[in-house]
């Protein structure tokens, strides 16, 4: 069994993409004839792809390999085919084409690739009181406990553990090792990758008199809206007492942790190692880079972007770009700029002493 | 099967909580009768709680709430019952009371709720040599090696490893998908979340001739107080000839990362995606937020806390507050501060040699 | 079954050690007899060793406990058998031979110790279609997917999950819960810890006219090189077209985060919460220290040390130590420094207009 192998013509690759797709295949000007009979096995970028690979041009900076791309076929969005070595499809928007065309050729588990056998594996553990659509599957070794709702089509991976009463939506897909808590709830299309946990308890205590702590037990949910993807290893905390929100359309990449009580709003998308604390708002279509922190209570508005291992530590009432951090020199420069670093408020009031006593000497001149 | 369905009347929550009750429950100045006819099924905040819900007043920014609120009935430390539209419950500290009835509302795991089933779940791996005390269960495809040791009425959730020789103490709630490697110490009443690793080899290894890595094999333990709660995908590593060592009542957020050879004191409080370099100590009742790091080989006294996204670079010798980073600016204002950093130290010796300057003229006036 | 005792005689030692050993064992200046007499059953530091622990000195600055140690024996770069008080074994590196001697006494899944049963667990889930080479042992619940190879003597620890595909070489150790997705490719002698996913989906999107994200399937491997050692929870994402590398004798800590297409070069050191993002090009023999975050597409030459929880925002072409950061305050200081860092740009244009009126001051002096 070779569970890799996918080979379209370029006429199903026009087909599939049709809406995209603005014009005729053409090359040398002219248009193409027996798309049917050129094969595509994969994609490649310009200068890599070979006869049975499919490319893309969407960053100009790449258009000198037009001439020479050995590629099955070009997406590009001016015709172009004049200049180009290989049949040109001119599409919309070639860097969403391309997207789209990845979808034919992932051998993952989401798209029957024989990852994982259709069905429920007789080593999954599964309630007789939790309840799976139609087309559900199920990996080996996976647990599904007491009232859990599968949506149908949905792929539960292999030794993935879904807590009781949790309702997962239609046509979503648990990579292997996903670990969801009890009464969480994703709509339908969401994607979860490895090692994430959906629903642990977030991080309440009250101080006790003795300087112990007190456990807050966490009674809300995670509530993840549809077309939702999270990367490995990234943690969502369930609510205190109301719901953790990720509305529909949000992108969480690899290791991001988001603490109780959190709300992000739709098609927001948040980079590697960001960690969001409690009870803080994110608007809409933000973009939030690698590594920052953002703490706890804060009200950030749409459309903000915040660059990479900034810490936000007040809300953002404009949209905008926002940053943080030093930028990197080397060592032995940085050593002494971190002593003045500490010396700042008094290097400003020295300033400000020897502009009064300018000011004066101008008066006095 | 409902599995969260959790109902209490009001007089079950007045002698749940008695010790820490003040008063009898009074309404309109009046003490209140029929107590256990008054239904509770939950918790809620003041503005949003329903006729069978709970509530407290612990920040007096909300006290504004108390004349409305549709709540059950108000723990809270004052009277107040006059003001408050609902039964006011008086008791000694509503934050820490709330934390208390918090754990008879939890559906999760820990308190036989039907989302793990009593007993040893035949799926389960229990190797013949393990010992399970009395009372403890083992959820679906967990696996147990050789020489384990479980305390009475600890409950492993499903798909949990327990590696050869780890002992762990009553009343642990381990959730799903723990992992704990061979000869970990776990005390009483310690809480795991899905994805912990607790006792992954230290990062040592010795630097060979040929510039490869010699690994240092690691040969301590992970020592873990009792009542300490240990977050979500959270790495602790073993020590490399001593042990990691984490004190009683220590509470650790998701994500975060202790090398080997650290040792964490009594209730010190750590948030996420902290990380503490190897051989570190940090005192008792310390709070370390969200996403600092601490290097290796430092020593932090008692009753230190460091605030968000701090690097610790030296030891902290003296309780306090302490804290590093740039803060937030717009991007364009802070590109210019940036720049302006990596000047810092010629601009102090500019200064310095303004004031010399300034010093001579007035000297000269 | 007691699966931790582990004895050996001094000969046994120094017979394992044979290449590094430069001289017979001494003690009081006199060649020692008996080795096989002596009784070794660990390792411990020259203050701690008891009489049948192994120690070493490596770092000076223990050098005075040398007289007082009770330990087995000590591993030492000079002689000084005339001051111990031990029997000392003359090595090369004591470090290095530390290190290698560390092996011997490792009790966990690696060294056939009883933690893990040899052979394929009957609980185990391998696919009929997957090949695994003589002397593979497979834990309890593990999952192996279609078509994946498994090289000879590689132990697959419990709760693994092996994708479709997926190649694996010789004498690698997967801890428990590890998570391989489908078709990466590990040579020989890796070790990977719990929790760690190699594999999982690059983070790639395109901007839909909607305002959402278009996925972009991510059809690249994951390809490790030999000898490589990867931490608990770090996270490794497949390529966009091309491959994500990893290349032999790399070492990465906890919680690392790779992207997509990233690629490190040999021997290169990764310390924990380190964040990488895409298609950034490291060199061989660099040392990237705790929580520092490397932006995408750089590309940083051999040879560079960056500290902790620096932000790499450009491509490095000079090896060396390059830093970032402010180092830690008090938090009563360091709010002030924070508000000068603000002012930073208005500062210097401040000192620039001083220095030029100065000058005209001494000009027309």
């Amino acid at each position: 069994m070779k569970h890799k192998l996918r080979e379209y013509s370029l006429a199903d690759i026009v087909s599939y993409l049709a809406d995209d797709v603005l014009d005729e295949v053409r090359q040398g000007g002219e248009q193409l004839s027996g798309l049917e009979t050129i094969k595509v096995t994969g994609l490649a970028s310009l200068q890599n792809a070979t006869a049975q690979q499919l490319t893309f041009l969407s960053n100009p900076k790449f258009a000198d390999h037009l001439s020479t791309t050995q590629a099955a076929a070009v997406m590009i969005a001016e015709d172009g085919s004049d200049a180009c070595s290989a049949p040109v499809l001119r599409v919309r928007n070639p860097y969403l084409a391309y997207a789209k065309v990845s979808a034919l050729f992932d051998a993952s588990v989401s798209i029957g690739s024989g990852a994982i056998e259709a069905g429920i594996h007789p080593s999954a553990v599964v309630h007789e009181a939790a309840f799976l659509a139609a087309g559900v599957s199920v990996g080996p070794n996976a647990v599904i406990a007491a009232d859990a709702n599968i949506g149908k089509n949905t792929v539960i991976g292999a030794s993935c553990a879904i807590g009781a009463g949790t309702v997962i939506g239609a046509d979503c897909v648990l990579n292997n090792n996903v670990t969801l808590y009890h009464d969480i709830v994703l709509a339908d299309r969401v994607r979860l990758h490895s090692g994430c946990v959906i629903g642990s308890d977030g991080f309440g205590f009250a101080p006790k008199p003795d300087g112990g702590w007190q456990k807050i037990h966490q009674l809300g949910r995670v509530v993840v809206g549809s077309d939702v993807e999270i990367g490995a290893n990234t943690t969502i905390d369930r609510g205190a007492i109301e719901d953790t929100v990720i509305s529909k359309g949000v992108i969480i990449d690899n290791q991001v942790q988001i603490a109780h009580n959190v709300w992000i709003g739709e098609n927001t998308a948040i980079a590697a190692c960001v960690g969001i604390a409690g009870s803080t708002r994110i608007g809409k279509n933000c973009t939030i880079a690698g590594a920052v922190g953002i703490i706890g209570h804060l009200e950030i508005v749409d459309n903000v972007h915040v660059t990479a291992m900034s810490l936000v530590t007040n809300s953002i009432k404009e949209p905008g770009a926002y940053s943080g951090g030093t930028g990197l020199s080397p060592n032995k420069e940085w050593r002494r700029s971190v002593v003045r670093f500490g010396q700042l408020d008094s290097m400003a009031k020295r300033l400000r002493e020897l502009e009064k006593q300018a000011g004066k000497n101008r008066n006095t001149e």
